[in-house]
Formats: C-alpha cells, sequence, structure tokens
C-alpha cells in the first residue's frame, strides 16, 4: 500500500511517501480502504520526534480516517466487507489502507460525505470526552473554546450550540471570528488584540465561562482561571503555547474550580471504546440532523501531506484538513 | 458574652479578650452555648489579614463550635433547646456564645464528649466533601495525605481506612509519624527526609496515588501531579507553602488526572448544608461505630488563644487544638 512515513525528526520534509505492507487485521479488527485521513496537530509532534506513537500503533501518522471496510479479523460480527465508516486510530492514518479497532468505528452519518466523514472521529470525540463526559457542560452553560476555527473548535462550537448553551470563542483574525460567528458562537474574542479574561468577565456579568477547553496551554492556564466561573471546568488538551503552566492556587480554590488534562491518543483502547460508544449514542443524531457538519478547509492527495503540515502550522485553515489517497 | 476579637492585624497579641453582645438567632439559627471551639489555619490568616470573613459573618474568628442549644430562631423544627450539638460557623466561634445556621448543625455522636466535639466540623467537613464527594475516594485506592497529622490529616486517615482504602502521609518528624501509623496510615513519609515522589511511586510499583488532599499548594503541586495515578484527582485545600501553583502540562495530560481547589467557608450557605447532610448520613454512623474518632492534642481555656495560634504556627501539635470558654 502507498502511505507517507515519516523519515528522521523535524520539519514537513521529514514526511516521505513509501510503500508499505499492506496490513492484516488481527481479531477485533478490520481493514478500511481509506476515503480520506483527518491531519492532526498531534501529528506535526509526531514528526517533529515530540509525540511518539504509543506501544503497538503504527509508526505512520494518521489518527483518523474514514473509508470502506475490506476485510474482517476474527470475532468482528457486527461490521460487513463494504461498510462505510470513521475510525479512530492510535496511528497508520495517512496510507491506503488502515486497521482499525472494532469498538473504534462509527458508520458514516447519513448526509456525510464518505471523505468527509474523515474529518470527525478525532474532533468529535475530544469535543464530547472532555466539554461533555468530564466538564459536563448543561444547557445555559457558557464555554470558551480557545482556537475556534480550528478541527476541535468548529466542532465544540455547533455541539455547544446544539446543547442549548452559550459559546465565547478565541481566535487570531476577523476572518476566522467570522466562521465562528457563522457556526454559531456568540461571544468573538480577537487575542491578538483584546485580553480574553477581560472580554470573558464582560461578556458574562462577572460570572466568567462554566467550562473552557483549551489546547494552548502555556499562560493561557492561569488567565483561563481567572475567567471560570463558581464550580467553573477547565479542560486542558494540549500545550501549544508551552508546557509550563502556572496559577494562582487562592483563585481556584475561592471559585471552587478544577482542571483536567487528557490526551484521547494514549488512553487505553477500553476508554477510547467507551468514548466513541458514547459519541455514538449522543453525537451521531446531531449530524444525521445537521445540526453539527465537519468543517473542511481542504481536501487534498495523499502526497500533498507536507503542503498539509505547511498550512497547519501556518494557521491558516479553518476546520479540518483531509488527505485523500 | 466573652470572645476573642482581633485587634489589628498581625501576630498572636492581636487576638484580644472582650465583652461583646449576646448574639440573637435570626430565623433559622440557633443560639449556642459554647462548650468549645476548634482552632484552624484559616484563623491565622484571618488574624493575619489575609482571609476577610465572608460578608455578614462576625468579624471575630473561629469556624466550629460544640455546645448546648439555649435559643432557638424563627423556623427552626428540628432542634430544640438543650441539644448538644456542634456545628459549621462562618466565623464568631471564639466566643462563650455562638449563632449557627440550621442546615450546619450536627448531633454530638455518640461516644463524643460535648467539647470534643468541636474538633469536628470543619476537619470531617473538609474532608468528606474533598476527598469523598469531589476526588470519589474508593475502596482499594490509594489516599496520599500531606500533613498526616494535622487536624484534618487525622481524619482522612481514619476515615479513609475505614472505607479500604491505603494511606500515604507526609509529616515533619518521626511522632507525627508514629501517631499517622497508629492511626492506620500505611506509608510514612517524612518529607524533611525523603522525596514524597520517589516514595509514593516506590510504594505503589509505579502507579502513584488515586487521590492526594494537599493543603501545602506551591511547589507541591508539580510533585503531586508526578506521583498522581492515571485518572487521579489532587485535591487543593489551602496555600500554606506558596500561592503560586506550576506544572507540567505533559504530565498532567498523560495521566488524565484532575486538579480540584476548594475551600469550605466562602461557600454559599447552601452548598455547606448539602454537604453537612451527607456528612451526617455517611461519616456520623463512623463516629458513633467509634472507627473514626477525633484527635485531639490539648483542650485549653478560651483566653489561651493566643498560645493556641502559637502552638499551630509551630506545628508543633498532633491532631486538634481546642478553646474552652
Amino acid at each position: 500500500m502507498r502511505a507517507i512515513v515519516i523519515e528522521g525528526r523535524g520539519g514537513p520534509e521529514t514526511l516521505v511517501e513509501s510503500e508499505l505492507p499492506d496490513p492484516v487485521p488481527a481479531d477485533n479488527e478490520v481493514l478500511i480502504k481509506v476515503a480520506a485521513a483527518g491531519v492532526n496537530r498531534a501529528d506535526i509532534a509526531q514528526r517533529q520526534g515530540v509525540y511518539p506513537p504509543p506501544a503497538g500503533a503504527p509508526d505512520w501518522p494518521g489518527l483518523e480516517v474514514s473509508g470502506t471496510i475490506t476485510a474482517l479479523g476474527g470475532g468482528v460480527l457486527d461490521w460487513s466487507i463494504g461498510d462505510e465508516v470513521c475510525a479512530l486510530l492510535a496511528g497508520g492514518g495517512y496510507a491506503s489502507l488502515a486497521v482499525a479497532r472494532r469498538g473504534q468505528l462509527l458508520p458514516v452519518p447519513k448526509g456525510v460525505q464518505l471523505a468527509d466523514a474523515a474529518a470527525l472521529p478525532e474532533a468529535v470525540a475530544t469535543v464530547w470526552s472532555n466539554v461533555f463526559l468530564l466538564g459536563k457542560l448543561r444547557a445555559g452553560d457558557t464555554l470558551l473554546v480557545h482556537g475556534g476555527s480550528s478541527g476541535i473548535g468548529t466542532i465544540a462550537i455547533q455541539l455547544a450550540r446544539a446543547f442549548g448553551c452559550r459559546v465565547a470563542v478565541t481566535a487570531g483574525s476577523t476572518r476566522k471570528l467570522n466562521a465562528c460567528e457563522r457556526l454559531g458562537a456568540d461571544i468573538l474574542i480577537d487575542y491578538r488584540r483584546d485580553d480574553f479574561v477581560e472580554r470573558m468577565l464582560a461578556a458574562t456579568d462577572g460570572r466568567g465561562a462554566d467550562v473552557i477547553l483549551d489546547a494552548i496551554g502555556g499562560s493561557y492556564v492561569d488567565r483561563d482561571i481567572r475567567c471560570l466561573a463558581r464550580h467553573g471546568r477547565l479542560l486542558l488538551i494540549g500545550n501549544q503555547s508551552g508546557e509550563l503552566a502556572r496559577f494562582s492556587i487562592g483563585t481556584l480554590l475561592s471559585k471552587c474550580g478544577s482542571i483536567h488534562g487528557t490526551t484521547l491518543r494514549s488512553r487505553p483502547p477500553e476508554e477510547k471504546d467507551d468514548i466513541i460508544e458514547s459519541v455514538l449514542e449522543n453525537v451521531w443524531p446531531l449530524l444525521e440532523a445537521r445540526l453539527v457538519t465537519p468543517v473542511i478547509q481542504e481536501r487534498m492527495p495523499l502526497a500533498d501531506a507536507r503542503r498539509a503540515h505547511e498550512l497547519m502550522q501556518a494557521s491558516a485553515h479553518i476546520g479540518k484538513l483531509l488527505l485523500l489517497p
């Protein structure tokens, strides 16, 4: 099969198209003929050598795909050859074939194109498991999403709106904020011009955000806590701007606030299966009702993986980048 | 009535015995003839001027008392004059009379002396609401308590043991660690000699603590996270060693860990009522079964409040200090 492998570690030039043996599904796995692979920031971190794949995962990148099942491993009774699916992977999505665990398969939602479904697994599972399962966002709550125009941000805005919540976003340009507004965001904060703590407190009569979804980390953490509501939940899912967080203990205590950190990829397969099951039950109906739709910046050939990484590192995209073998 | 008031702000010398008008219970309050008042570190912070009483609370110190009900405000149907109780207060416990909110009263547990019951409300409510309600400590889990010989620590050890958990403690002397061991602690760490991260990981085969109760703060926070188990919960209840916390975001993410901050005093009365109700249901039976007993360093006259604060600031005590009017 064709795949994009990482030769060495460093810039986009380390992504090289290559021929690899076709993978074989083990028990409780299926083989997927890939229609599209989603591109994630974690792929860039893996390319740079700072986010190695978990034990047992393929060492070429790609955390999500959509496509058609072409072979079944032992014990897979609930899926058939020919089924159109999307799937969460521990790695190996940048390829014409990929193996996925049965528990991490999802049907392509009605009304979503097969390739476009590759935009869903990572973003939906990340937002659902953090904002809703851990963060317990409820109707009437206010959610703050940093990077509202990212793949994760565009899903978070729509999901929170579908559940009757008010949504605030930060982004780095008027173009991105306009996109967030079209998706339903209520409070639009240009982080290059405005202080998000001041803006959040002003927009909520000093109350702050009930839930904050933050992939930025670094100096954002202390500021997040300062604009958290009483009993607010800060969900850290990345450290794009820095690995060291600091915060005022007194502020967290006086708000009875909490900070939760998660990664999806390194979780044991059973935990991911549970998340996918909950996503299927709670989010898939919203996708099929068109209350939530994948936002896709560009569908590009698999061979353009370098350009996809360059685009993502330049942060010029809105929504997801897909690679089509 | 007699009371200890704070004149100015600063050292123990600002505590002055004084005559104040007798307080009058409002609706849903009772008047208590105080048998004893518990001394807490929060009282010291209040004396130093860094922890002002919440709006509406008396401005003399004291967050818990035991005693006998001598008058009922309107609407109090479930308590009678003459009942022996202990109570959580928002302030005003260092006095011969104190007013308590109905929802924050507890009966004196059978088998506990009236005065000694003053050692219970703050420590039990703090441990129960943090370690069990928020931290969801379960049988088989490992709890790490910093300051195991403190008023809070001595209750945390006994409660966690009663629920079938393994308990690790840090303390600053062999004498204190021996006291913790007698209460049921399994892993004894002298923080002056040993690194608690190394000791915790070694004692749990690298797994770490499921729940950590930390009133120390400061540089402990990053170290707490390093010895937290997967899905572990760090409960911050103070900042004795420093107000600024730092931590590695990557470490928290890779463990799917969480950090929760709370204070008891500043919570709205309704939240405290709920905690007290849960304490009555879940902890009071363990006190009456003698599975948990208050640990009291010294019962001293109310007039000795200065000496009580000096003792607590010297950290020479094991368990609670009580002031008896």
